[in-house]
């Protein structure tokens, strides 16, 4: 079949790889109808990921056909469609049994990157009863991808851990896929402000457009300031780090107000100040999460009822054969303005 | 009346002052029958609290007797024995309504900070209605002076920011008075192991008697390392950092479990730094509060059922007159091995 | 000054009354601008509230204009536009300060019940800061009098008692202004389904004009079964009582799914059968609650921000002279299609 | 083997059974070594649960010994010493994902209901990896025994759904094991008020042992009146109904304060009163639950931390062989003062 390959920093390519096999009772094999690239996987491209080793096919998102199940799957059999979700979990474990997938004894983040992923004809996916979700006929499947990893990432890394409510106050920074996730998302609780924040103009269009009230071209670094202005000086109730540099962390230091949260979202490479000093009498929280995606049904339901609808986040398409174009469009977003690509299997 | 009045930086003395009067309809007078000594006040003594002008009378801690009170004044007459919280709260405003009363529009910790304190014969408290609590006849009043500040800064910043709950696991990062609060309010919810780490043993040998499981002195450089063994590898479930220096909310970062708390409680005058390069995906929490004192009504019933006793806490008593003796017994608590100290007004 | 002045049971007129007195340092005299009438208000002119005694000044709604304000009030002055709460609250309280004003110990639902209320020019309202909020400049006054008590009530004792959610299933049992205003408010969490449930075919019109996905005329008796239909055979995850009688009450609990929650809006008269022999091992919550306006803020910064638009719920206006007429035209809603009047002081 | 069988109502017997199989992937099979009669095991014999035919191996407690497990399983193997829950819980479907493994899909309570139980020297356990759990070298094998219902059971219908905290009061209604479990197990919350409320002298005085603060015995007909006067006139902030008759359902309606919940343990065979004519203001929920045996990591950690000793319920023990004998002295348990009986396989 075939694969897109990690062959090391800087490298991949489309091979020809074997079909995957059952390798385990809770093993099925996916065959791929649709994929997608997501930002982690430019970060393994670069080498940022030590716990993937070259060789690797890539890809940890994606909705397919059941193609063959293991012994001890009860939940699917050959012919369900099925969304695969970016975190392995085996149900039995003890952070799985508390809701944490993603720190799954046997699970979490493994497709992709410990395991071999989705950017293929098929995929092995372990633990299958609890890690694929049945598609309900008539689904947008496409619309379907972005619950892979994207939504559930900004809707519970950035707007749960948030704790966003109605009437509230938002302020994202980094209007990027992930940023953008939270913002559609943020909208399941009717915040009365949602601010994005950003330094690209194109990506602040499509957010207003999304449903932000206020867009702040960070730019001219007065982002803080024009945030105290929007919300009488107070500040926003959570701030959600959708980026994941220093710099962005500290703006969000800046912007919460006394009793607020900052949710971390983005995925830092490196130490940050926190400053306590000015921090420990004001009453916040900063959380840090890996999605667990155990709001996969709930947001399942809200696409459904089309509450929500993530298909705006796909900007373009491209054929399994043509993957390599696709990283390339996907890694130049500030030109090709790409939001989420989907590759078709 | 007798008054500790803060001169400066590294100066106070007992001076005669007037007696307080009532400013506004909300306002009480309250002549102290008991106060204490707060590790803020040393802080306020080395000019470290820029809000505190030469001239203040220190305190923001005590039991007293209603003198008079304001026009406003609903709950109390002359004669009530008082409860005097470090958080002054107006009931009224926004951040008040929702419980948050460190943050209150006109009061805060105001006491012995931005208005005179308690470390006087007589005190003025705004907001009296909402400041102040009867102190039910009968109790120990020794014991209540716990209550104005120590208890429920341990309980709530710590314990309740924690999420302490039944069957976990619990470090305090240092063991003074106020992770020695920590400690004794965790117990509320019953925690199955409860690390106390400091560099003083006579600190730890209090510890264990008021209820740590385990003891560490971490002068050896080894306590996440020991932390680790005694948590099967795991870390604990909540890390209270009780100190307030860049080394110990470091240490906590190493302590903390995937899916933990890190509650601080310390008064950092610095900058620290946050791996989040580690922290990220690891779904933790970090705290800050200043006490809100909004548990106070839920500690007086947990005292007078038995089930804390924060007498414990008393190590030495002096007579108003004897005041600076007393501070100078407590700032040198390694050898004086003060916890806190009553003062009998 | 006009009053509207509750007789004993069916009578009621228009009077002549003295305009009220400051009588405690916390009240406020309030001039009205608008007001309007509450069910309960029937209940009242029913004989059915045994506190209300013959002679007093009906209505618990209302916005208005500041008067006067006695000594201890420092938040408002004459001239300010206020919302009246339909609950009292004193802000000092155990209760209160738990959150659950309509169990002040000095406050509670006493306007237009123990003591005079709103259906009139000028109304005393005690507890002013805590029980009166600012209506901002330019906001629209009709919309804010349903931020009394209607839309309050349907949020806190329906949608936040209910545990709305993203996703989940909603029952409505009553379409009537309650029912609509929990149906309005119940948006806000978003969820998949909102099915509303009565007996009048305009009501259900309305319902499905303000949101609601499914409507079911129960008059067939068969609204379970359609419920089950909808809901996949599992029930509803939210059942809201907003009519209070035994047979609706009935329906919730053979519409409630494993794990679901009855929300109680209605007033009862009478007891209800509860049939626990099915229920015990359901997980269930059933809820109840008089309404404690602890949202009022939430709910006015959701009105601000268009997110919901309680003014749909307005369908008569009446000047205050012929608020005789505007009672007859809210009694006989099924054939005046009434919701809410607006009675113009 | 010898397994005890229901034979229809009012008749069962001590049979040879065949030694049960492995039937699914994620079964079990283990030999006990100590099970124990439940409350529910009497309701069968009455013939009061439908679902249980005659035929069917009573008993859903237990510990063992792992003697077999299927293919699917990856969490145990032979020789593992394990606590069998009485709830089996797939760890796959919407249910279980939520923590709701009492209404599992394919589980619940099952064993010794609709498959065959633990009365036995062996049972046969589907779900093994989700439903049974690691007992700790070196724990009480006995005390983990009450583990597998009672413990949990007050624990998560009674303390948990009832939201015991520190400080507040509790009233236990019914002073038979499960509600002396729920007396255990409110503890670990701390209130300050425990008040057990039964009709049998014997019962209350082991509750004073247990920890109980007060005992009613509501012989007297004074039960809501004494309550009323330990609570100061208010009731209290927590009701658990461990009984299951409408009598005393009813009773805790009348002890719940405004804004308090009812927890209901009890199994209850008729339809009750609710007197929502006087509730509907009062802010209260009633909760109803059949144990999901979620918490039981949760407890076996404070049971190892000897938080709480649940051996405390072991009254008396027999062999196998006698277990006719068992049944009686637990079905006399007014005469015998039993509490819970261990049966050794």
């Amino acid at each position: 079949m075939k694969a897109l390959v990690y062959q090391g920093p800087g490298k991949m390519a489309l091979e020809d790889r074997p079909k995957p096999v059952l390798q385990a009772p809770g093993d099925a094999i996916v065959k791929l109808l649709k994929t997608t690239i997501c930002g982690t996987d430019l970060h393994i491209l670069k080498g940022d990921v030590a716990t993937c080793a070259p060789g690797r096919i890539l890809g940890h998102e994606g909705v397919g056909v059941i193609d063959s199940v293991g012994a001890g799957v009860t939940a699917f059999e050959p012919g369900d469609h099925v969304l695969i979700s970016c975190i392995s979990s085996c149900g039995k474990c003890e952070n799985c049994r508390r809701g944490m997938y993603s720190h799954c004894a046997t699970g979490g983040w493994i497709l992709g990157n410990q395991i071999d992923g989705t950017q293929a004809e098929y995929v092995r996916t372990p633990h299958a009863d609890t890690s694929l979700y049945p598609i309900p006929v008539g689904a947008d499947e496409e619309a379907m991808v972005m619950l892979s990893d994207i939504l559930p990432t900004g809707f519970e890394c950035g707007v749960l851990s948030g704790k966003v409510e109605p009437g509230a106050s938002v302020a994202i920074v980094g209007a990027g896929p992930i940023g953008l996730a939270a913002l559609l998302t943020a909208q399941l609780y009717s915040p009365a402000t949602i601010i994005m924040i950003d330094l690209d103009a194109n990506r602040l269009a499509v957010a207003s457009k999304f449903g932000a009230t206020h867009v702040i071209n960070s730019a001219d670094g007065k982002a803080a300031e024009t945030v105290r202005a929007i919300t009488e000086g107070r500040g926003v109730d959570t701030a959600i780090e959708a980026v994941g540099v220093p710099a962005t962390f500290l703006l969000c230091q800046e912007l919460v107000a006394a009793g607020g949260v900052i949710a971390n979202v983005g995925v830092h490479g490196h130490m940050v100040d926190l400053h306590l000093e000015k921090l420990w009498s004001m009453n916040i929280a900063i959380t840090t999460r890996l999605v667990d995606t155990v709001t996969t049904p709930m947001l399942m339901k809200t696409v459904r009822a089309k509450t929500i609808d993530p298909a705006q986040l796909i900007t373009h398409r491209f054929p399994l054969e043509r993957i390599v174009d696709a990283y390339d469009t996907f890694g130049r977003a500030a030109e090709t303005h790409a939001l989420k690509v989907i590759i078709e299997a």
